[in-house]
């Protein structure tokens, strides 16, 4: 059976090494160090740097593609693998959307899809088309670095002006590129997941509602409550569409804001499995790790039903400061009060605010959505703090 | 977060490594080369024999609970292990239940649970005590090894007393002890799957039909199809009180017949993940890999109940001869056509009849469990041999 290397060890490549095992495979990953979350699961490691082209080529030999857990890969050295015969998926002409934020917006903008007014501040005339536009959107502007940026990092929310300013000044002798959105008033976020294969067939799953707090991601809804069947298509259609023109392989999550008026504004987009997908794994037919392996080894793609009403995922996150009580320990107190979570832990350290596993609570038949959602964060908050939020003594004492 | 060491490294193993993944662990297993599947698939491999002590030693260093893809330990080296505080789970007390037919057969008879007449055939006098049974059964006599026999080994059907007596004749110069049984006038067997923690936690699935070809399993359906309430409550107590008065820790399979006079009977007991439970994978909120898990690490058991009305199982089978057509283009058809199947395959090499992957079609409301069923076995049959049972060309060829 044909092999696949993932550039990254992060939970992403973990996940889809569990699901490669179904499908007769083990992934192989290129990893930093021993310790990442894949490199702890799989055999088929190469340690090295997703910034080095040897190291590129050491865990692209002999694999029938090579895809990625982030989307970190310099331009330049995936240019170069393809032309040594790599099967890079998605192709470099594709990810660049979900790499650069300034092309990502260009092109969307020329298909005529919505996204919010924008602008790149770079040029000696930067904080002039700054100030411009800061004017023109009576203040309502975020920063954002046109690269690297992800959960909440590389995006600014100017207080006023002088902010705004001050932000631009740092990026630049950083050589940090930014540009600037129009702030969308914004009723919630979602989040359509799509897979595309190289034969070109193309699978959505249902759109799902995304909460964030302090810019990344924390709970997912499957499918999105009370979304009209109208912005619900229309979601899955510009999904469909990207993934088509852009020439995409693999699983992208393109992120949208639901405005107040009841439209839809395109946020970012990412061309790998996705915290928006992960309630796939327990809450849909096919999960997003399966669907992107059998994107990238252009086998045709699996049914993205959702297997229940609702779905809730909670993200997991490092504590503040981390708790006495051992993760073991939690996992054991959770499942004597939940025993139909569905735990996922990706083996990294505990630092706060760090993405440390996820919980995924599918919901029974007739279930209340805000009840389903309810136990998942009190799970995910359990894990994260030893703490239940609503006072459960795991041990009943009086 | 805690190691577990399984001894084996087969398909068992390689998903109780996927299960692990989720807890944030991983799993070490004692394999005998390293092409085994779960050797494939985790980093954590102790290459080695099963029979050998200080290879059971090394796998054991540091893990907190040694468990088993298979019964083939020997229970003298079990005990050795105990004695060094290694936690041995199940404990080799009731481990001896599934590896030893005639202490089985005497402890369920002793506990007054159903079971088969039967008689232990050494001695000087195994002939005569042979030809007595045979006369008092009317030939109705099944003859099996006491130890070492699974999947149709070591399990016989004499056509008449000569037959019986002549596999009595080899088995005892091979040095095979045998005991015979009565044969259950049946309509179809049952498997009760049964899950129990040290601290005393039980937990069982619902119980299903299952089919059986060539002394294998085929075919699992759950839950049972057309089982009364009361024998299906029936099935799943004597699962708990086996498990509990055996002092099982880890998932055991009760393979049972339901009698043509609607009656329960056991056949055989297994103490590890089981054939007639892979359904749980995608079938039950807690599938039994996890839950062999959760139980030898004293975590509580997770929810057994089935997600949809039925699930299917089927096995897929080295063909007589392999198909030229390879595994992966088999996986790509078999995706093409049915988009909901769950494949699960082993990364074993195709030999006649070796269970090499398993599909799984979970049924959607409202379907036809026949129909499920079919999808299953033709999907699996597909896998197998390259051929659909209905004619189909995969190609759409005129």
């Amino acid at each position: 059976m044909p092999t696949v290397a993932m550039i990254g060890g992060g939970q992403l490549a973990r996940m889809t090494h569990q699901a490669a095992i179904a499908l007769g495979q083990r992934l192989r990953v290129l990893a930093a160090s021993a310790d990442e979350p894949a490199a702890l699961v799989t055999p088929d490691v190469v340690l090295g740097s997703h910034d080095d082209l040897d190291d590129l080529r050491r865990v692209a030999a002999g694999a029938v593609a090579v895809t990625f857990d982030h989307e970190g890969v310099p331009t330049d050295l995936l240019h170069a693998l393809v032309a040594e015969g790599v099967n890079v998926l998605p192709p470099p002409e594709a990810l660049i959307h979900a790499q650069d934020k300034s092309v990502m917006r260009r092109r969307l903008s020329e298909m005529g899809l919505p996204v919010p007014d924008f602008v790149d501040l770079d040029g000696p005339d930067a904080e002039a088309t700054l100030r411009d536009f800061f004017a023109r959107h009576d203040g309502r502007v975020v920063l954002k670095a046109i690269r690297g940026g992800y959960d909440g990092r590389g995006v600014w929310m100017p207080d006023d002006l002088d902010d705004a300013v001050a932000v631009l000044t740092r990026s630049v002798a950083d050589g940090t590129p930014l540009l600037a959105e129009a702030r969308v008033a914004m009723r919630r976020e979602l989040s359509a997941m799509v897979a595309r294969s190289p034969f070109g067939q193309g699978a959505v799953w249902p759109v799902v509602e995304t909460v964030q707090r302090n810019g990344q991601c924390a709970v997912v809804i499957a499918p999105a409550p009370d979304l009209s069947d109208e912005l619900a298509t229309q979601a899955q259609t510009i999904a469909l569409r990207l993934a088509n023109e852009l020439g995409v392989v693999g699983v992208m999550a393109v992120e949208l804001f639901e405005t107040q008026d009841g439209h839809l504004s395109i946020n970012e987009l990412a061309m790998r499995p996705h915290n928006s997908g992960h309630w796939s794994m327990d809450g849909a037919v096919t999960g997003q790790f399966e669907q992107h392996l059998r994107a990238v080894l252009d086998y045709p793609l699996g049914d993205t039903r959702a297997r229940a009403e609702v779905t809730v995922m909670a993200n997991i996150l490092g504590a503040d400061s981390a708790p006495e009580m051992s993760m073991d320990e939690r996992c054991h107190h959770l499942m004597a009060r939940m025993p139909d979570a569905r735990v996922h832990l990706y083996a990294k350290g505990e630092r706060p605010e760090r993405k440390i596993g996820h919980v995924n609570i599918v919901g029974a038949p007739g279930d209340d959505v805000a009840a389903v959602r309810e136990r998942a964060e009190r799970a995910a908050h359990w894990m994260s703090t030893a703490v239940w939020t609503d006072g459960w003594d795991e041990h009943g004492r009086e």
